[in-house]
């Protein structure tokens, strides 16, 4: 069971579309299922309408998380809906299962594994400065901000073959960071080998900044030598003795840049 | 699983105790269990905390929701915690469990059956009217609002024997008209009969006072005919075919008054 939380004006900019917004309050939850290896059942949904949410907006928050919910294969199974005075906010409760014992956790990755992340990085960080004006806009990535697609079939996948997994929503580094605490142990990471797409290479984007932008939703995990992975994941570094993060490029350590990624202000 | 929110400025004035409200959240929430007859088993906390809500308030929050976390016995799993601009809003998602197909609803009620409420009806109106300055306080009053006791034992044990079940909170009238349109029949309800406290009646509460006020987190269901009841219920009215509510008193036909209840506004 997850609950997620997103507040108007601190999780999303005035005049957002709301049917993206209720996408993106299902994605993020069951993104977490994802990192646990669960399989999705149902959601309650928790809304606090403020005066700035009527009726056209109501519709299109329902709308998005209607397809998100189908998508996803998620039941709505009910909720609560209150009016506020103040900023509108979005509440999510997700529930998947999976057999006991077998969720997938952060605090089992052992010196000498591989450590993998699924997917492209970066591409939602380049869609982030898209809609804040900052790059001309790319439709594919900016859809990977806004319409973000939670890696439920390769969590589930990783049930029995990853040793630790979670799923990156602030950022690489920062959620790797996360990793290694949990775990004990310390990471390497190869930013030679961060896997971006062909949008984000050909406009140019730095691994490293790669790395600390959030909300790519892909999954980190970690995994022994010779386990046998689905398609689609790239090592990108290894599990060390010790604790904290160790940055390569072209062979050569790099420092640890001063911000590893969003971080929460609670 | 059920989500119940509750907002600063709304459902709570300024100045309310955090300890109580911490325990009010847990309370309301696992109300709704007893009324489907579960077990309880946890929770997650969703915190969207304002600037008004500093360090010592939240440690008097949590301290409240542990010692309700505590009395019903229900662990705190995790949850989500946010900053927010606006107005400090709580939320709570409770999960409890039972066999398959046991869970009382809102919909069984039949023609001919009984109308129960368990407890007594109306303290926490007295309550709410004690602290909002419009009587003199009565400790055990104030505290049937801040501190409600959700009827998890009771509900539990109306699995198999009660045919239709809510809790009362906001307000027995406007419930019982909710449980009639669930179950579409009509409910005859005697004012004579409704149980007040010891309290209540040195205050001289009327019976249609007592009905029309909320949070008192007592159970109203129906049940057969010779059902075997716990202690601690009184027969209040009786099912019978049509629709809506009709009430008595004195043995005579009493219109309804116009408000029945708290009416949420979304």
């Amino acid at each position: 069971l997850t609950h997620d939380m997103m507040v108007a004006g601190v999780h999303w900019p005035p005049g957002e579309d709301a049917a993206d917004l209720g996408w993106k309050l299902v994605a993020a939850a069951a993104s977490d299922l994802a990192a646990m290896g669960a399989q999705p059942a149902g959601v309650l949904c928790a809304l606090a309408l403020g005066p700035e949410a009527g009726g056209p907006w109501q519709a299109a928050l329902v709308r998005g998380m209607g397809q998100a919910l189908g998508a996803f294969g998620l039941a709505l199974w009910g909720g609560d809906t209150v009016a506020t005075p103040g900023p509108t906010m979005l509440g999510m409760t997700v529930v998947g299962h999976c057999e006991a014992g077998a969720a997938l956790g952060r605090a089992g990755a052992r010196a000498g594994e591989g450590l993998w992340v699924s997917g492209h990085i970066g591409d939602a960080g380049l869609g982030l400065a898209m809609v804040q004006g900052r790059m001309p806009k790319v439709a594919a990535l900016v859809k990977r901000l806004r319409r973000p697609v939670p890696r439920l079939a390769l969590g589930a996948a990783l049930v029995g073959r990853a040793s630790a997994a979670m799923d990156v929503s602030d950022g690489l580094l920062i959620d790797a960071g996360r990793l290694a605490a949990a775990s004990g142990v310390g990471l390497e990471i190869d930013l030679d080998r961060v896997p971006l797409s062909d949008a984000a290479r050909a406009l140019g984007l730095d691994p490293l900044a790669a790395v600390t932008s959030g909300e790519d939703y892909e999954l980190l995990f970690t995994a022994p030598a010779g386990a046998r992975l689905p398609a689609g994941v790239t090592e990108i570094g290894r599990v060390v003795a010790g604790a904290g993060l160790q940055l390569v490029a072209h062979g050569r350590a790099v420092p640890l840049p001063d911000r590893l990624g969003y971080e929460h202000a609670v």
